[in-house]
C-alpha cells in the first residue's frame, strides 16, 4: 500500500459535465461563474471548455467566450478539449493553459464513434500534438472504455496499456484512464492499472471513473492504494451517462474530496466551497445534485 | 489481503428500510411480498420485522401479521428486531428464526436515545438473551455509531471493541458494526475493524454501513480486504438517514452485490431479481430507487 500524500483533482464538470446537459443552452455567464467559483474553492485544474463543432456539441458553442470571461488565477490550469487541429487553434487563440485529446481502448467503440481504428484515430492527433508543442501548450490524453465497452464488453488491460503508451510516446504529458460506462470494480481497476503502469509511469496516469454502478469511490480507493495521484471528477456529479437513462456518470468531486480527506490525502480544495458551488449550479440547471456528500452536508449560503 | 470466497448478505430493507418510511402505513401484503421476493432471489438472511411498540414505530405495527404471512423457505433466516423482553416474546410467538438487539459505541448517543449509559443498556439485554437461549433462538447484536456519532463526533475503536466483546460474551452469535451516520472512510473503517477483531473473531463480525456520504462501497471493499464476510444492506437503499434530510441511509443491496460479483465473491443471490424487486417496491412506495446499479440495469419485468 502506497497512498499518495497529495492528489491533484482535475475538475471536469464545466466541460465533461455540462456538454451533455439537455435543455436550453447554458448562459456563458453561468459557465464562467462555475469555473471561477471552483478556482476560488482551490481547484487547481479545471477542464473549462471544448473546442468542437457546435453542430455536434451545442452546449460548448461559446467556448471562446467562456475562456475570455473567466478570471485567470495564478497556478490554475484551464484546459480545453480539442478533437482536431481546428479545435486546437481555437483553444490557443482563447489562451487555454493546456489541451486534451480523446482516444479509447476499444476497437468497437472507436469504430462506432469515429468510424476508424484506434491506430488511425491516434495518427490524426500527430499534427495536433506537434502544433501544441510548438505553441508551448501541454497535451493531456484520455483513454476511454478502460474497464469495459458498451459494444464489445471486456477490455484487455494490455490494450489500455498500449494506447496509453502510444499517447505518451506521441507527446502527451499525462494519460487519464476513463471507465466510461462505470462497470469497473476495484480488483479489475487495480489489475488494469498494474498492467498500464508497466508501460507508463504512475505519475503520468490519472483515474477518470464514472459512478454509473456506484463503484467509483471503491475503484478510486483501490487505485489510490496503487499510487494514483490524479483524479478526474465533476462537481455535483454533473454529466450523465449516455448509455443508461437516468443513471449517473462522472463521480462527484465532493464525494472524492470526502474520501481523500478521510484518507488524510491533501488536495488544497475547500470541500464546503465545492459543495456550495454544486448546490448553486444544480439549482441554476434545475437538475438533481448527484453528490451524496453535498446532500448530507447541505448548502452553506454566504 | 484476504478476501472471503463467500459473503452472507443480511437484507435489512423490510425492517431497517421500511421502519422510517414516511406516509401511510405500508400494507402487510406489500411487506410480505417484499420478503418473499427477496427470499426467492436467493437472499438467505432477511430482517423481516421489528417487535417494538407501534406507538414508537407505526410502520412495524403489523410485525406478527408479516411473520405469519411470509412463505417460509428452507435455509432462510427470518429475523426480527426485539428491543426488550416483550418484543422477544412477540418474536418467539411469531416464529422468528432469530432476533436482534441494538446497542451503540457512543455514550452520548445512548444517553440521548434511551437515557442511560451503554453499560446499563447492555444489562437490560441480559434477561432477553437468556430467554432467547432458552427458546433456542439465536441473538444478533448491533453496535451503532461505530465510525462516528451525531452528538460526540469521533468514536474510539476501543469502545467499539469493548461493546462488541460484551455482546458476544452475553451470548450474541454475531455483532454487526453500524456506521449509523455514514461518515466513515476506508482507512478509518479498516482501523476500527482491526481493533475490534482483536476482541471478537472476524467470523462473528458483520459490516452495516450507511451510504450517506457515498463512502459505503469503498468502506466495504476495505473491510472485505480485512476478511469481513457478512454485510448488511437494503434493497433499493430503502431507509433514510434521520440526521440529514434527503440524504441516503442504508447501502443498497444491488450495489453491494455488483461489487461482490466484480471481486469474484459468491453470495448465491440473483442480482437482477433483487434489482427487479427494488424497482417494484420503490414503485409501491412512490419513492426514489437509491441503488445506482438498479438505475443502470433497469427493470426486467417478467
Amino acid at each position: 500500500m502506497a497512498f499518495p500524500q497529495q492528489v491533484r483533482i482535475v475538475e471536469v464538470g464545466p466541460r465533461d459535465g455540462l456538454q451533455n446537459e439537455p435543455g436550453p443552452i447554458i448562459p456563458t455567464e453561468t459557465k464562467v461563474t462555475l469555473i471561477n467559483r471552483l478556482a476560488e474553492a482551490g481547484v487547481r485544474h479545471i477542464e473549462a471548455a471544448s473546442f468542437v463543432s457546435p453542430k455536434w456539441v451545442p452546449q460548448m458553442g461559446d467556448a471562446t467566450a467562456v475562456m475570455a470571461g473567466i478570471d485567470r488565477r495564478a497556478g490554475v490550469t484551464y484546459s480545453a478539449l480539442t478533437p482536431n487541429v481546428k479545435g486546437l487553434e481555437g483553444a490557443i487563440a482563447a489562451k487555454a493553459s493546456e489541451v486534451a485529446v480523446f482516444s479509447a481502448a476499444s476497437e468497437a467503440f472507436t469504430q462506432k464513434n469515429i468510424n476508424c481504428s484506434i491506430a488511425e484515430s491516434l495518427e490524426r492527433f500527430v499534427p495536433l500534438i506537434e502544433q501544441a508543442r510548438d505553441a508551448g501548450i501541454r497535451v493531456r490524453g484520455y483513454v476511454s472504455t478502460v474497464l469495459g465497452c458498451p459494444y464489445q464488453g471486456e477490455i484487455d488491460p494490455a490494450q489500455v496499456a498500449a494506447v496509453s503508451r502510444e499517447l505518451i510516446d506521441m507527446g502527451c504529458y499525462e494519460v487519464s484512464l476513463g471507465d466510461t460506462i462505470g462497470t469497473g470494480t476495484p480488483l479489475k481497476a487495480k489489475k488494469m492499472l498494474e498492467v498500464v503502469a508497466k508501460e507508463v509511469a504512475m505519475d503520468r496516469l490519472a483515474a477518470h471513473f464514472h459512478d454509473t454502478y456506484g463503484q467509483a469511490l471503491a475503484n478510486l480507493y483501490a487505485v489510490l492504494e496503487e499510487g494514483i495521484a490524479v483524479i478526474d471528477s465533476s462537481t455535483a456529479g454533473l454529466g450523465g451517462c449516455p448509455y443508461a437513462k437516468g443513471a449517473s456518470g462522472n463521480v462527484a468531486t465532493e464525494d472524492v474530496l470526502y474520501l481523500l480527506q478521510g484518507l488524510g490525502i491533501e488536495t488544497g480544495i475547500d470541500l464546503q466551497a465545492v459543495v456550495d458551488t454544486g448546490h448553486w449550479i444544480t439549482r441554476e440547471l434545475g437538475r438533481h445534485n448527484g453528490s451524496k456528500v453535498a446532500l448530507a452536508l447541505g448548502e452553506c449560503r454566504r
